[in-house]
């Protein structure tokens, strides 16, 4: 079903058609540039936006509105919901979840230096909460989760809740431990 | 004015088209689900979605880039400014107004533990602040007011001022006090 | 390269064209309004909205999904990131960025209270971290810094760095200062 979405956008005259494996449901309003590397069992929303030279892999949901600027790595099992954001050279491991409108960055000190854009690195089975930030280079360690709301603007070690502005670390409680399996 | 939305969207092949009341002004970009009762006077910005099952009463404004995500219910004089993201199973009174890019969320523990998924409750007469975020399963009481950028945890009562991260309960202030005549 | 943009939106039967400079960008799914003024090399994202009566300078940047509602006034050399909102009745300098999802409003009691909608004044050199929020009427001074997640409730004196919610104001690191040549 791909009804109306946009199948490779041409960003230049010598990119290259976007691969999609298997199975995919990118729905109308989407738009996947060139030069893209999708596994298998994709699906989108509406609206949703994948720029030039993105890697995803198998089983990824990317909700409506949701914008993917390009230059990142993205494992498999991994659902970005609605209104998210993820800046260039972005790292996401797998078996990720990224709750509606939270917004990574990849400019420290935008327009004050010059510093290369650096986007955070999500790994394996982190969860990230609605409507929070998370600020450039930040690590986020495997199995962690961040509150709804927070602003991330330190590394966050494996397994450690973030939350607040600016995010403190917090033991896991434990009904936030255990897989995330999406 | 219907120009270039999708009224009708066919998400399964058993739904039946959308019933949208008189006097409706649907912007280009915009997609209705199957499956959705609207009311009179119904009024969207540019690509706003609203998702099967969902049921909204009369005069009724979405914005653009507002998404509701599907089998919740809306009542009459609301306005869902631009960006306000709604997710399933989300109840919304009368005389409501959620500003700006305001994130509902539906699920407690994401990708961590087997919940039903359940959107907050909003009862009539609230106004929901700019770019805050309401957690899973929480009712904002009757006239409450929640300040722009706070992060909503627990449920708040009737008449109460909503405000920080997370948000404490304060007396409603005399200028936020009166009716909400949308 | 205006492919699949609309371009003049006619909102009313009296409105006029837009006028647009020299060297435009015009991504796939933006839509300029009718009565909106354009310097030259202005480039937009995708979904990008620009509404009526806006006035805009040279080399201006506008993201996707951003919205811009409508009779504002916009300097040159301005980055607005992907998903801003800015609403009507907005001023924004020259040599300014704003980050993903950056929130600005015009209404301080929303369905409260009769007020009129005014937005922030937003003077040159200035820089707005990603998903934070800004008040109505609220001025941010020349050359100050808003920190990434503060909602910004006062004025903001020039070359001052504004963090948290409510946001604080602070001297300007050193690493904060300096021109913004966008």
């Amino acid at each position: 079903m791909n009804e109306k979405a946009t199948i490779g956008f041409e960003y230049t005259e010598d990119s290259h058609e976007p691969r999609i494996g298997s199975d995919s449901t990118i729905r109308s309003g989407t738009i996947i540039y060139n030069d893209v590397v999708i596994g298998d069992h994709f699906s989108t929303g509406h609206y949703a936006l994948v720029r030039e030279l993105t890697e995803i892999g198998d089983n990824v949901l990317i909700g409506t509105n949701t914008v993917i600027d390009g230059r990142s790595v993205i494992g498999s099992n991994v659902s970005l919901q609605t209104g998210v954001y993820i800046p260039s050279n972005t790292t996401i491991g797998s078996q990720v979840f990224i709750g509606p409108h939270a917004v990574l960055t990849n400019d420290q000190y935008p327009v004050r230096q010059d510093t290369e854009l650096s986007g955070p690195t999500i790994e394996d089975h982190v969860s990230i909460g609605a409507n929070s930030t998370i600020l450039p280079n930040v690590t986020i360690g495997e199995g962690s989760f961040v509150a709804a709301g927070s602003v991330v603007v330190d590394d966050v070690p494996p397994q450690t809740l973030a939350v607040g502005i600016p995010a403190e670390h917090r033991s896991l409680p434990k009904n936030l431990q255990g897989g995330n399996d999406i």
